[in-house]
């Protein structure tokens, strides 16, 4: 697994999506050779389990995301054209720990109130709360202090009108290595990540575009994908304590290790390509929609629901959090602004309350 | 413990401050007289670790809680002569598994956004990650399902104007049996609470009011209390993920059974009554101070990390969130609305920075 995990990542045609780092397979998987592309002190491994404060770096290496083809270019040139004007502002930072991202993000643009796009190369030693974080589903196989190597893109936009649809994306690779007193048990790798869609209100024919694109990616690998993945995101998107969906899904898997890697590279790459003729569609048809103060509000209070399940259940989030991530990164996540009524409940039959019995009541779109 | 505990319970002089509940000790622990007070069917012991919804009842029993001298009374009457017209509205609720409570909810007023004074008396069977919420301190004694018996009252008043403090105060009492599987095991019990403060803007003079006021309470009873209890609060606070606390702390204490349970009750009861002088004097200098945007925005960025300590770190949120609490009442401690700009840092020397600094640097305020 080792020299196909290096093949994987030496492989620079397959490798658009998370960046064009490589592993080095002596005299320790977790020698990296980034210090050809970041500042050299900062990527010394010192594998510890404290939380240190990333460092920002002045300038973006150059050779760090491949300059054409990344899926951060893409989107976000994507969402400057829309916008007509803002751009976003650029933030690459670097983790004493092990790694490095680039941030950027758009704040209180003509469309978006908040749109954030990261990408993140993280590597290092993770306690044990950050590993179940990170992986659920063994969460009791590895008990000490994990050496880790995570790289992935995310993205958050959250739209001003509230007719226009929340969007959000991520797509990860993440490998452990033994615990350091396990030297015997196996190194795992993964692949995660989804597309889901946030609106505050339904129009059909946006629901099905977006959810036809992402079964049109699947599709292109799997018939299963789609099926497998649209109840996942069901799943996963679920607000407990309410008992309520926190959109209207999409796609979403995990641990996702069953497939040949290179088939599950280029499957994310394909979904991560396929955000923009998702998305960006239904934010020009939306984006110029008249509104009054009580859509506004009823947005706001679904953004309050956005903001309960990323503090609280997300994965991505919890293990930022636990492993000290850049901070700014990760809760680029939140809305700009958000909204909590005492016991709000919209009236049976109104728009409000068919977005919120879809939440409750996941639906087949297609 | 088991008669001391009764005595405590069915003391009247001294439950001024919960309510008149009374444990029984036979035929077992659990077995509560609460049918006297609250409709039987819901409180029937049902030991079950799912996760119910409470059951909305239409009449305010009229035992529950003392009518004259409760804290929440008197605390809604000494909000509701600075409103000036809005009143509380009520919601009384029972749960299946145990329990029930009054949750008052003043929203949208003229001078609190959002002012939330909670009673509540739940019991019945945690999950072991619940018990983990509830008590760290022992989090890995006791590994089963655990019955559990929690008494409190809670508050977050959080002001419109940005120089008006928000406030939140919480005293509960808790016992919890031996785990169903290791019947052997030793029951506890502990106090917990405390009263703290979260300005957007300090005003030197209103932060020593306050926690001289908390001081004086404390004395009361010990004097190592104040300075350890202040200690402790800037300790609790603390969001970790910021490297800053939420606001500038009080008191808070937990987990706390060293003393004579009637003193412990009695200084409980005393720090609630405290409440009012420490807090009023304050809402009435500042609830009409002039402000502009620049202000309300900075103020609603604090609600934000008030919304992420509460819902990440906060034990009383997650653990009503884990054992099924009803869902508006533990969440009513969230602003009426808050916000989240990407990578915002105040000017040094500027007013929004020396609260941060406090934030981050906890101050001696007498």
């Amino acid at each position: 697994m080792a020299s196909h995990s290096l093949t994987l990542f030496t492989s620079p045609s397959s490798f658009n999506l998370f960046s064009s780092h490589r592993l080095n397979p002596s005299p320790s998987y977790f020698t990296l050779h980034f210090p050809r592309l970041l500042k050299r002190p900062h990527f010394d491994i010192q594998c510890s389990v404290s939380i240190e404060k990333e460092v920002p770096e002045t300038e973006r290496p150059f050779t760090f995301l491949r300059d054409s083809d990344a899926a951060q270019d893409k989107v976000c040139e994507a969402i400057e054209a829309v916008e007509g004007g803002p751009k976003f502002k650029e933030d690459v930072w670097s983790r004493p720990g092990g790694g490095g991202g680039i941030s950027r993000v758009l704040q209180d643009g003509n469309v978006w109130e908040k749109a954030g796009v990261n990408v993140s190369v993280v590597y290092g030693v993770m306690p044990p709360e950050a590993y179940r974080a990170a992986k659920a589903a063994t969460a009791e196989q590895k008990p000490g202090p994990v050496p880790f190597f995570a790289a992935g893109i995310s993205s958050v936009l959250h739209p001003k009108n509230p007719f226009a649809p929340t969007l959000h994306f991520n797509y990860r690779y993440f490998e452990t290595d033994a615990p350091k007193d396990v030297p015997g048990a196996p190194r795992q790798w993964w692949f995660g990540g989804g597309t889901d869609f946030t609106p505050a209100y339904i129009f059909e024919a946006d629901v099905k575009h977006f959810h036809s694109v992402q079964k049109e990616a699947c599709d292109k690998f799997d018939p299963s994908f789609y099926p497998r993945f649209k109840k996942w995101c069901d799943d996963y998107f679920y607000i407990k304590h309410r008992d309520e969906r926190r959109g209207l899904g999409g796609i979403f898997f995990d641990d996702l290790n069953d497939y040949d890697q290179e088939m599950l590279l280029s499957f994310s790459t394909e979904c991560a390509s396929s955000v923009i003729p998702a998305y960006i569609p239904i934010i020009e048809k939306r984006k110029d929609t008249p509104f009054n103060e009580q859509h506004k509000a009823w947005q706001q209070l679904r953004r309050g629901r956005y903001v309960e399940f990323n503090l609280v259940y997300d994965r991505g989030t919890t293990f930022g959090l636990k492993t000290g991530g850049r901070i700014e990164s990760i809760l680029v996540s939140l809305p700009l602004s958000a909204r909590w009524e005492y016991d709000h409940k919209p009236e049976e039959g109104t728009e409000e309350w068919k977005l919120l019995d879809a939440c409750i009541n996941p639906k087949e779109w297609l």
